[in-house]
């Protein structure tokens, strides 16, 4: 059974259109958080939904256009735009939810979107620039479907969490991770390389194809 | 007595250059890491020391002068510049790090930093466009030394953390976080406001001054 893919757009900086546009063309929902929605616009894609405060959108691009779903929020919330549309994504039936435009703006932005990586793990990432950032959790494995000599990250997120790394130029087995950059630009070696988190939360940062 | 601070260079984006030269003029020790050096070259500043694999900082902008201390490291190392660069500040005297220059590139160094950052709770900070970065642990408590209505973000980092906020605009008291935006977006109410981290670890974004 294929999975159901749903793009999400926010507002930071759009890296490599062409690139973007590709993996856009995939999904089966396109959704615009708040300003992102412009980014869909420069692409001539239209979304789905558009979702947020609309505070910083500015005119609705597709005024009139009664196919396209708005879920307006107040301002005065405590969860972000880019949170409810993941949300929005999931309840109708996203099983994987990509995100565009997420690097590149406010450093507390970017970091609100890396707390949402956390939150689902293995199932939200985020797109930039040629690589492919996810949590991947307590007993979550994932296969490596990228070329050979792509650079791969691992990073800590949780105290120590105890990885294993196959098919890399620097392999790990069941090894523990502190808080520091000993995950920074290992390499893709095989085809089958694996990332195993036995124990915590990781953030993987890797080039080419991931999910 | 006065803490000694140091300014760390990396290769990032370096926004609002004015404010950066601001920062690095009262700091003790002015480190480059690698062709992070090159920001310090653009501002008109000399280093004390440039410190990395120098795999990409190309022709060295003070050849020939010897006043600067040089530490090179091979390239297959465990660890990056800028941590190579954060323990020599701390082994010279370095109270506290400053690191410019850590966002806007690529999106595995961002990542980097910020788990250079979980690694030196209280003591390592990211500036980055007005904002303030830095992680503050279990049993540390920081007073928020900047203006009222500045924006102010807080981001688990572990799993759970358990913290206080006063003097904002949504309170906490011993609350427990879980990954996801609910800390984005704060802001500053009054000049005694404070974050207090009782379990975990989180990292806390600041308009203006923090450090």
């Amino acid at each position: 059974m294929t999975e159901s893919i749903a793009c999400v757009f926010c507002n930071g900086v759009l890296s490599d259109r062409i690139e973007v546009l590709r993996w856009a063309r995939q999904a089966d929902l396109l959704i615009g958080a708040d300003a992102g929605a412009g980014h869909l616009r420069s692409l001539g894609l239209c979304p789905h939904a558009i979702i947020g405060d609309m505070d910083s959108i500015g005119e609705d691009p597709w005024q009139g256009d009664a196919t396209i779903e708005r879920v307006v929020y107040p301002v005065r919330k405590d969860r972000s735009d880019t949170e409810l549309a993941i949300e929005w994504a999931i309840a109708h039936g996203a099983d994987h939810v990509w995100l565009f435009g997420a690097n590149g703006g406010r450093f507390d932005h970017v970091l609100g979107h890396c707390a949402l990586l956390l939150r689902y793990p293995g199932r939200v990432a985020v797109w930039e620039a040629g690589f492919w950032v996810q949590a991947l959790g307590a007993g979550q494995k994932t296969e490596i479907r990228t070329r050979a000599g792509s650079v791969i990250s691992v990073f800590p997120m949780s105290n120590r969490p105890r990885i294993s790394l196959h098919g890399m130029e620097y392999n790990l087995s069941e090894q523990t991770l502190d808080y520091a950059t000993h995950g920074l630009s290992n390499s893709v070696q095989q085809e089958d390389a694996t990332i195993e988190v036995h124990e915590g939360v990781v953030l993987a940062c890797v080039e080419g194809q991931m999910v």
